[in-house]
C-alpha cells in the first residue's frame, strides 16, 4: 500500500485501533507491575510475572487488530508474524523494558507501530503506571498524562553536542566497539543518563531529551519510538545514517544538526562488531 | 527530645505537617517539570528552573513548617539551618534528582526527614509527576499512588547477592574507589541498574529492589529515604556500618541478610578515597 492512498477516514481508524490495542494491553499488564509478594508464593518457584504479562498483553493486543484490521498483518515480540492483506503490518512489543519492569521502575513501556513496506507510519509508546501515551504519525504527534494532552515536539534549541543530554539504557551499550561509541559521543555531551529503557525515546519526543544511542535492538524494539519522534520533529536512523525500523544501532536526536554530530562521532566505530 | 516522649497525638500532628509540606513542594514545582519552551524563550538566556523550583518549594514548605511547627528547626538544601526548640528538626530537599528533573525523567523526588539528635523520626519521599508518595515513621510505612494506597514492606525473599537487584544513580558512583567497592558488589547482583535518583530508595521500601548504594550524599539526600526504608524493614547504613544520615557513602538494603553481605563486600574499601 502507497502510503498516499491512506485517506484521512482510515488515518483516523489506524490512530484508533492503536490506543485501543494499547488500552487493551494496559488493562492486562498492569495488575503484574510491582504485584504483591504474596502472588509469587501462590506460585511455582518458576513464575516468571514478566513473561506472563507479556504473552497476555500481546493476545489482547492481537485480539484487538483482529477485530478491528482483521486484514493487517502482525509481527510481536512473543508470538512472532502473522501475515495480512492489506500491506500494512502492527508491530508490537507488549513489555519494553523487562529489567526495568522487574525492578518496579515506570520506564518500561508498551510499543505498537503500524509499518508498511516502505517504514513507520505510526507510532505509539504507552507507560501504563504513570498513565502517559505518546502517539505519533499521519500528521499527528500528542502525548496524554498527568498533566493533560499536549502536543509533542523535540528540541530544536539544542544544535550541538556540548548542550546535548544523551541518555541510553545500560552503560555497556552493547558490544566494547559499541560501548566505545556511545562514550565518544557521551564525553562531548553536557549530561548523560542511564537506565529509561522506552521511556528515553519518549523523552526526545517531549523535547527534553537531545539523543538515545543504543545498540543491539530488535524491530519491534524501535519501530513505536520512529513514529512517535519523527511526528514529533526527530531524526532516527542507524548509526552509519540508514533506516532504523530493522533494529541494530539506532541513534535517535532531536533535529538533524544534533543527529548530524552524532553520527560524524559514531562514523569510526561502524565497521567494526 | 526523647522519641518515647512523642504521643501519638503528636505523631499524627507531624505525619501531617508532612504531607502538608509535600502537598505544598507539589504545587509549586510541577509547572517547572517539563515547562514548555517557550518559557525558555521569554526569560533569559541563564534562566535556571531548577533552581528556581528548588528555592520556590523549600520557602513553601517553609512557610508550612512555621504555620503548624513554629517551635522546630529545619535543615534544607537551598536555606540551611534554621534553628528550632522543640528538639525536633526537618530536613529538606525540595529536588532531589536535579539532572533527572532537567532530563524529564520522572524519578527525581522532594524529600522531607524529621530528625532528633538520635536520627531519623520520620521520612517521606515524593515524586510528584506521578502522584506517589512513600511515607515511614511513626509505625506507619505506606504509599499513595496511581495503584491507590497500600502498605510499603521491603522484599525478606532476597537474602543473597545473587538474587538481589542494585540500584545507583550514576555508574561511576563517586571517586575510583567508590566506583570500585560498587562494581565489586554488583558483579555479585543478579541485575544492576542506573538512573533512579531517589525512586531507588522508594523501590527498596515498595519490595522491588534489594540494594541501594550510593556515595557523595549530603544529608537531606538520605534523611528522607532512611525514614522510608527502615519503616518498611530495611536498613540503611554507611558502607561501614554507621548511621547514615549525615550522608557519605549509603547502604539501603532491603534486610538485613543482604546488608550484612554487601557490607562485607564493601569492606575493603572503606578506608580509602
Amino acid at each position: 500500500m502507497d502510503r498516499r492512498t491512506i485517506d484521512p477516514d482510515l488515518q483516523r481508524a489506524l490512530i484508533e485501533a492503536a490506543h485501543a490495542a494499547a488500552d487493551a494491553a494496559r488493562d492486562v499488564i498492569l495488575p503484574y507491575f510491582r504485584a504483591p509478594l504474596v502472588v509469587d508464593n501462590k506460585r511455582p518457584a518458576d513464575f516468571d510475572p514478566v513473561t506472563e504479562a507479556d504473552r497476555a498483553a500481546e493476545r489482547a493486543m492481537r485480539d484487538v487488530f483482529a477485530n478491528l484490521r482483521p486484514d493487517d498483518g502482525i509481527l510481536g515480540e512473543e508470538y512472532g508474524a502473522t501475515s495480512g492483506t492489506s500491506g500494512l503490518t502492527w508491530v508490537l512489543d507488549p513489555i519494553d523494558g523487562t529489567r526495568g519492569f522487574i525492578s518496579g521502575t515506570p520506564t518500561w513501556g508498551v510499543l505498537i507501530a503500524l509499518q508498511d513496506e516502505h517504514g513507520v507510519l505510526l507510532g505509539v509508546i504507552d507507560q501504563p503506571y504513570i498513565g502517559e501515551r505518546f502517539v505519533g504519525g499521519f500528521g499527528t504527534a500528542r502525548m496524554s498524562g498527568p498533566h493533560g494532552e499536549m502536543p509533542l515536539r523535540t528540541s530544536t534549541q539544542t544544535t550541538a553536542l556540548g548542550d546535548a543530554i544523551l541518555l541510553s539504557t545500560f552503560p555497556e551499550v552493547g558490544s566494547p566497539v559499541e560501548r566505545a561509541g556511545f562514550e565518544a559521543v557521551s564525553k562531548l555531551c553536557k549530561l548523560t543518563r542511564f537506565g529509561m529503557d522506552c521511556y528515553g525515546y519518549a523523552l526526545v519526543a517531549t523535547g527534553q531529551v537531545d539523543l538515545v544511542i543504543e545498540a543491539g535492538l530488535n524491530a519491534y524494539d524501535i519501530a513505536g519510538p520512529i513514529g512517535v519522534i519523527e511526528a514529533a520533529g526527530g531524526v532516527v536512523t542507524s548509526w552509519d545514517g540508514g533506516v532504523a525500523h530493522h533494529g541494530g544501532r539506532v541513534v535517535a536526536a532531536a533535529n538533524a544538526q544534533v543527529h548530524a554530530e552524532a553520527l560524524k562521532i559514531l562514523e569510526p566505530f561502524n565497521d567494526s562488531v
